[in-house]
């Protein structure tokens, strides 16, 4: 019988994170990661520390974020996908489980991460939307927003787009693609746009700071060209203001040797 | 001075239904109507009755409720959104207000109603659609649903759509539109699907009647003349589950006399 072998298993996990202090255990809230290990722990009494690729912070949501523990019970990696969304809160659900080489680890080698910030131009915020979509109530000019964002792309030194707190020692980093969708027509009600970020990695506080730049240059309240500046200048100054956490989610964390998700081949198309 | 002149003022309302018994006030549990009489009363200090154009049930959303009240205060109509949303909780939003004429009820005289309803084909729930759609992990066959639909449409004799708590003297209703739609393609976590239906009016549950034997035909449940035969032969037992509340939203309302709505004159475009 192998069943106490140690094996690692990776996860993609979806939350919603409005009731959550970030995705890290810490003393000051509830960390996404401390609801994931107690509820392991509880459900297949072992004690396990889950790795995720990387913090979100408080209100900051996933759609895609990976992470890996390290487990000796035996139960099949695909069953743990139904096994724990059955204990875990609503707003945190397992969307692929799958067993991956010992020496991964999700905050290291992930090759590309996507972010989504999701905003709705128009005069009111509507229910449905307020824990992951931010109200901009006041005229944007989309064309001037869209236009600015193509010189976020390519290898870039970012220090002047990150939080005064972040302590990377480099702050050059790779954007493959910086893109401003519409993503819902709500008539009368406005129109939700998604501004979509994919880069090698993101400074902390990076992509939320892009996106308040962004929307400050489609209210006119700083020039077209602040991103260029920025990143010529390094001077935090030239940007807009950080947008709220609660309009931005974790699409994807992609990696080079990771094999293809079971629900990915599964379900459908 | 006119401003203790008797006004009738039109709204309306978007609300996410989830912490709700229902638009109605009542005994056993919080109402909308109860959360708008009360907001008024306390801000304006002026008891008021706000008539809806028909009850939503309890955890039923809405994204175009239309109310009235009369109300002696001056405020402008227009200045109403504002002050209101300032004071009700976020679940509840003010979309639009105006003066309207003193013989106007929201609940006689619609001419159109739409409710859309939500569900998600994908394998896991996404926690932030979890309020307002309803997951359907089962293979469906949307080539089913789709063509039958189509039979619902014109004015037929309802009797089979309708929960045994409905108390309706006629169950004839005119359906102008019923149609499947693709709201949002979310790849590898599903799709996820809007059912519209339009009509003059609906029976008490008809639209989740609607919706839960629609995925009843898609699941391949029950046969894809469902529809037809349960208006022919008025039997409920033809048709298929009624849906879960969460999935249904009251999308919009339309009167044959009520003036434009300012915001849909104001907004973009």
């Amino acid at each position: 019988m192998m069943e106490n072998q140690k094996r690692r298993i990776a996860l993609k996990i979806a939350y919603d994170g409005t009731a959550y202090a970030g995705w890290q255990r810490q003393e000051t809230g509830l960390g996404i990661q401390a609801v994931l290990e107690d509820t392991i722990a509880k459900q297949f009494s072992e004690k396990v520390h889950v790795m995720g690729s990387g913090r979100t912070d408080a209100g900051v949501h996933a759609e895609g974020q990976v992470a890996a523990f390290d487990f000796h019970h035996p139960i099949p990696a695909e069953s743990l996908v139904r096994a724990l969304n059955a204990n875990l809160p609503d707003d945190i659900r397992i969307l692929d489980a799958m067993e991956v080489d010992g020496d991964f680890q999700p905050q290291y080698g992930a090759k590309r991460k996507t972010y989504v910030y999701r905003f709705l131009n128009g005069p009111v915020m509507l229910p449905n939307l307020r824990y992951h979509t931010v109200l901009v109530p006041e005229k944007l000019d989309m064309e001037r927003m869209k236009e600015a964002l193509p010189v976020l792309e390519g290898e870039h030194d970012f220090y002047a787009f990150r939080s005064a707190k972040a302590e990377n020692a480099s702050t050059v980093r790779t954007i493959y693609e910086a893109s401003l969708s519409e993503a819902e027509d709500l008539v009368e009600n406005g129109t939700v746009y998604e501004l979509k970020v994919t880069g090698n990695g993101f400074l902390y506080n990076m992509v939320r700071i892009i996106a308040g730049s962004l929307l400050d240059i489609g209210r006119g309240r700083i020039p077209q060209s602040a991103f260029q500046d920025a990143i010529e200048s390094g001077n935090r100054e030239v940007l807009g203001v950080t947008a709220p956490a609660l309009g931005l989610s974790l699409r994807s964390v992609e990696y080079e040797n990771l094999p293809v998700w079971p629900k990915e081949k599964a379900f459908g198309k």
